[in-house]
């Protein structure tokens, strides 16, 4: 239950705080912690808050990029209290756990957290599938890291419980997956598929890499939200190397 | 929204979870504070933990006994980790926040959080009309003071917000309240009652003062699930007294 989740805790300033968020996540049973570079780690602080959760800080993970953390994911989900320039698909903490709790049990999530004082960044913002919106007080919406972390994981939990539940009382069949005729793409084929998309557009001059505005965004969008399979990334990358061959 | 909310903070050791409790009810539009006896209060590390809800710790009100301050409440809600012996009707936060916004809106409600390492005493939870669990992982169970407190506000305002949304697109009239033909009674009344009752259980000798057993919690558990009225309770009475006035 839940062990194909990850939270993945970005450039964390205080260890207290990522103490804490391990704390909140081995209450609600979420196991596995990445850090991206950490500015103080490990650290006392840490494993102080943790209380009892100190074996889960110490099978942590320590990534220096963000790319490292997620590799291999299905699906990454970006908590984020602003809106942006370019409004990405937003479910709260119910709909995300809801979403997670339905992925096949061979996909990898991953949910972001960013820094305590500025969130995630655009371009990590960019990353993601979709973005994590708690709703709060208009008035002070500063939720602390560890109280995020803490309610991400609550609202797993309970879906996965719900779940659970529904399957003892069904058929044992699985409640997704198993019916799509190709694997779902997972972050590195993504990667490289933007990698060959914004190549083929800049030869193309679709994008001026000097002044690229925001049309990778939006594309990028547009392909996360659909999460596409290994066949149609495959296909569409076909037709990359088609453009390309002709420019030449 | 959410104002005829207080959360009960009783006994807590540590003034770092009073200021975390503080921004966590802050975040999720919860406003008032009572504090029942904290051990360090006030205190600076409960202000730095707070930040910017500062303002909601310093409308916060310190009471010495538990009783003082749930007085006037109509609907009380204990916080418990573990099962008790003489079991109480149970609700998760979800279902919680569900009823407490269903109360008319002169209805005060008080949620009750215990001390960081014994939750709340048995005298207190038998105040409550019903008891908030949380679901944790079995293998680790202690939530952190703030952790439960943010929990719980969470799904206040997720609770809060649907039926904001409900009423919105529904007719004005009230979602509860206001068919049935009396007040509910609050602490007060109900304080009151059990006090009449178990005197005139001792006088009918069928409590025996030195050996009083659960006779009384059981009692009050049936009472306190029904939610009596004004004058359900004073019916009551009237029986006690009958009944009093027949032993003389």
């Amino acid at each position: 239950m839940l062990e194909n989740v990850r939270i993945v805790l970005i450039n964390t300033s205080h260890p207290g705080n990522i103490g804490a968020a391990a704390r909140a996540m081995k209450n609600m049973g979420v196991d596995n912690l990445c850090l991206v570079a950490p500015k103080l780690y490990p650290h006392e602080k840490a494993f102080w808050r943790a209380a009892s959760a100190d074996d889960l800080l110490e099978r942590a993970v320590v990534y220096e990029t963000l790319e490292e953390a997620v590799q291999g994911c299905h699906l990454i989900v970006g908590t984020s209290a602003r809106d942006r320039r370019i409004p990405w698909p937003v479910l709260d903490a119910r709909e995300t756990a809801e979403q997670v709790v339905q992925e096949p049990d061979d996909h990898k999530v991953a949910i972001l957290f960013g820094r305590e004082d500025r969130g995630l960044t655009n371009d990590e913002l960019r990353l993601c599938n979709f973005h994590l919106q708690i709703p709060t007080n208009d008035e002070y919406s500063s939720l602390n890291l560890a109280a995020a972390v803490q309610v991400a994981c609550y609202e797993l939990r309970m879906a996965a419980l719900a779940k659970q539940e529904a399957t003892e009382s069904l058929s044992p069949k699985p409640v997704w997956g198993g019916e799509w005729d190709a694997e779902a793409a997972d972050t590195d084929d993504l990667r490289r598929f933007f990698v060959h998309m914004e190549e083929t557009l800049i030869q193309l001059e679709v994008i001026n890499p000097k002044n690229p505005r925001q049309l990778m965004t939006r594309l990028k969008r547009l392909f996360l939200r659909s999460r596409p399979d290994k066949i149609e990334v495959n296909l569409l990358r076909g037709v990359f190397s088609a453009v390309q061959k002709r420019l030449k």
